[in-house]
């Protein structure tokens, strides 16, 4: 098992310490991991998302589910922020996503554009903020120079940043696909090198390897190509994305590599709360007992 | 025994409810009341007040002394802040305090100026700020339009501000001195009317009746008094302050009636730390055992 | 002897403890101790400080002192660092001293205005700023407030804060004068809890009793009360200042019970350059006789 | 003969050192010396200064008196530099007097308030900007803090920064007065501390000593006085004021005594242009014969 | 032997040459040549350069490495930056690196976004920063605009800027390529013209002659190249960079042959962590003793 570093070796300010160990040590099993559910996918791919589960669709049966579900923090957008926090403030921790966009233009070069601030986030009593950087993308440029003002108001404000690092755009697709060890790893350094307190990465697939340089052109397990990405991310801390519904073995399969190889935590969402509640919060059990095995 | 409202009955911001709900609910006894450690009286009186109890020169040791008694916030001055608070960001909450003054030059027409900033209280992971406002103070013009800038900022950042609402000056002194009935009562609206969330105040004294208004010219029982004061603060949260070291069953009994009286808690400097280590988790185990028969 | 902290148990940002590494390890003895040279009494009492020893009225002589003497750092104003650190950048580190005043009007209410930015600092590759607060002084609300700018500042931009921490004013005056331990010890802990990095103090006198708080009214030895001021600082260095020239065997007393009492260093100007060149450097010799003594 | 320095050992920036050398080698004799014409005395004063030569009322007038005498400089507020430089734009440099005052108020603590700023001077292709400085009064405060603004534009765009160094105020008066040695030499250092480019002097009159410190408490020769005040101005240049208009005889002894100093040269106004015409240029050509013997 | 300008004959401001002083004379060898260590290809080319030395993963390792290597900076991104150079700061000078990108996006038109400020440098105690200009991109327009900004923000406050000077895009691969006589030429001259204060180029390879312009059509050897080189940059430091690791000994002629040329030093980084920990300092060592014949 990889030693995950404490709060006290990571170089975080004041401010972004204090918030992290409200996240990690004061909500969710406060030992140290975390596991979050992001819910902006109303934005990202529409009400689609939510025809599985119909209750999915309203704000306050998920925040509820968060709380019910002992999760470590809730990631939404302003929107739902404004509207639907106050009943709980804090009593689970905001994650307040600050860009977003909708799938609906096919995007061969994707920009996540901004929709709030790192004061926003201040203001609503968020202990963290959240931003999607397209790993790759040929609008890298410009997603630089945006995620850069937001890493800096946030530096000020001390609230930590967590980056959803995703790999996109043609070139990602010709050099092994989004959620390629190549591809996962590159994204976890990039967020790194970047400044991200916390970087959220897809699970690797090292067997995706056509067209990848020709390092990750070998024999990987999982949990070695795991293990590489979570060293990729160095003193930023790991969390491991769900993605699209997939089976619960293969999901509880992946956390538990996560977390062995000295992740933080988990970002599970549709996987969640595309069930319904009792199922929902069963499976989330499964999750913590995984967690709970990880203590730092 | 008067009801004390629950934080959604008055008329919070999102992050203001946040924050206060993390020192309400989630430290101390978590049950609605509050018991904080204030720690800037190395400015406000200098190194003199350590004597008696020399460990308590060193924050570090005072810091730990909140967290082994369980105390719900520590109100601490920025240097002190700045150097002290990360060894144990996020574990107790921290209440920044923005003004302060030696008592070097006699004041009688005291102001408090400000030495630190809303922003520097969020950067700092901080969930409340701490100002002081000398009511009955010639000097009420510039402290008003002082307090202006920062009651805007505290709002615009969702940042709960606690108000040290001081009778002081010549007037004051004139009609009954700073521990009246009247003065208090007074500095306890004068709050509430210049809109602090929470107003820190002395424990009113009835029978200092020379010079008041003609109303507080009667009988009035102590319980009676701070009921009153309680009642003058209406949506504020009312905080009791200890003041100078006193005898420790006096003081249980003023607790004992403030919390009765609808107080939301007590903030006790001097009465705890200028004893010896033991000693003061002693005294605050006896002030929690009063705080917890008043939950909300 | 009290032990002296490292730089990494100060809270110190990256850019303070960046700079103030390459005053103490870089530079003079390299060992974690400091003497300042400090040369701005051009400003603060005219060229008549340089009657005794006309060569020191050439700010080129003084810097050139500065490094013959293996002096950690030399302390200007903005017009001298303009036209005469270029031609020795970087070889001796510049204290940038961001306000001062003329000592012609006398001042009851002394305040010591600002003439230089902290980005004046940054620009001409100053390691430090000072400032001198007048403890005790009517003043003291426009002088917080002044200097709030300039900490704030600094912390922006990551340079470390020396504060002049000066006991002024009738009040002081009525209580043990200036150089009093009661004034002494305050003026250190006010600078601390306003968040200097450093400070500079005069050497405190427990004699000097008459009108100070009760707790001063002792038997103190000096060395007694040195170690309490330096307590007093806690996690801020703490620099001796030299004053007034006087005997060097009562300097160099001063001198070895601050270091013994777990000060960073000396900041010793008119002691030094109102000397004859080799005089001085003789002088300073033994200064850092007694700074060897005392690596950390 | 003190050697003045040249403009390559003054620290310049590469706007200044072109202003200044445009100043000093392209106008005038061209030699390195120089001598401005002020004319801001119908602000400072009134119109009652040109009642002894009506003529002078008009600045069209003084601006070619300036072009004829071979001036360095001109010196004027800016609605004089609006409606009438244009005129003669290039021909003579202009130096652009920032602040003034009327002296209708009588002033126990005078200040020059700010009636126009550094990008004035640039727009209206000025080679300089003027300040005057009041060293000694209570006001200083407030002087430096505009100041600093001033000096920090100044330095932005490249401007050389003349300061009219005047002591002034009670403190002064109780010390030996506004020319006294001791004024004028810790004006000189004053102005050289707080970064002014070229410094304006009276001459100091080292027989004022009536309160003046003990270290002007004895005898010197004016010779000696002003070499002392030069050297105090270090890589300042120094210019010397004529003042009120007085005889030529004592005049030009006073200037061929502030050349042998090592001054840069003079500033005459009202000794030149309260004059009629042709007196005001023989008078000049007097003065441009002793600058011509100190070429640097 | 080219004659190596000294720091005084670059018409630096005095920040600037404060911070190259410490980089050239208090830092590697003290002679005024300088090695660095960039480590900025996590970001560039991703994890996939660490399998060689995975150990080369951890930015402590690499910090670590410049240390015991004697390294004159290392030069890393902001994010490393926050995390990894407060356990080193000061110890070995910093070189913040402003912009960067992946290289998944094949690049026509490449174009380094910027993700951090000078400002940042400052605050992180850095004493030089980066930034990538890809000369020839047909994005300069874009390259030109956002390089204005950082030049201006350095030289406001006096930071050393080194500009990683690339030729790229198609128009130089049709002229000879990227490592042509002709592309490094020019790429040293425009560095030079547009404001660099050191530059980093590849070393030169005068063979590569096709579709150069006629000029560059001739025999040249390769010290003749790089001296041309040197002095194509005139007053811009000159450092040649290692490129893909190579083979030892056409590495150290290269470095040989670049120090005889007149420049400053070397900037190496595959070439030296790519090899394991001993190897990696020997071949240090190596370059060291090059530059140790070469002081200033």
């Amino acid at each position: 098992m990889t030693t995950r570093p404490g709060l006290d070796q990571l170089g975080l300010s004041t401010g972004k310490k204090a918030r992290l160990h409200r996240i990690l040590h004061q909500h969710g099993l406060g030992n140290g991991t975390a596991i979050f559910l992001p819910y902006d996918q109303g934005l990202e791919h529409g009400p689609r998302d939510f025809f599985e589960n119909p209750a999915a669709s309203d704000p306050k049966y998920v925040i509820r589910l968060a709380l019910e579900g002992g999760f470590n923090g809730i990631a939404i957008q302003i929107g739902l922020a404004e509207k639907f926090y106050w009943d709980y403030a804090g009593e689970v921790p905001l994650v307040l996503k600050l860009n977003g966009k909708t799938d609906i233009p096919g995007a061969i070069d994707p920009l996540s554009p901004v929709n709030a601030t790192v004061r926003d986030a201040v203001r609503l009593g968020a202990d963290a903020v959240g931003y999607t950087l397209y790993v790759g993308s040929p609008a890298q440029e410009h997603d630089f120079r945006q995620y850069l003002a937001i890493r800096d108001e946030a530096r000020e404000l001390g609230m930590p940043l967590i980056v959803w690092s995703y790999p996109r755009g043609t070139a990602i697709d010709a050099k092994g696909g989004k959620d390629s060890f190549y591809a996962v790893d590159y994204a976890a350094r990039t967020a790194s090198e970047l400044g991200a307190d916390v970087v959220k990465v897809n699970f690797p697939h090292p067997e995706k390897q056509a067209g990848a340089p020709a390092a990750y052109q070998a024999e990987f397990s999982s949990q070695q190509a795991i293990s590489a990405v979570v060293k990729s991310a160095n003193r930023t801390l790991l969390l491991v994305s769900g993605g699209e519904r997939a089976g619960d073995a293969a999901m509880l399969e992946k956390a538990r590599q996560s977390m062995e190889a000295g992740a933080t935590g988990l970002i599970f969402g549709r996987n969640v709360w595309q069930r319904d509640h009792d199922e929902s919060l069963r499976f989330v059990g499964q999750l913590r007992d995984i967690l709970a095995k990880y203590p730092s």
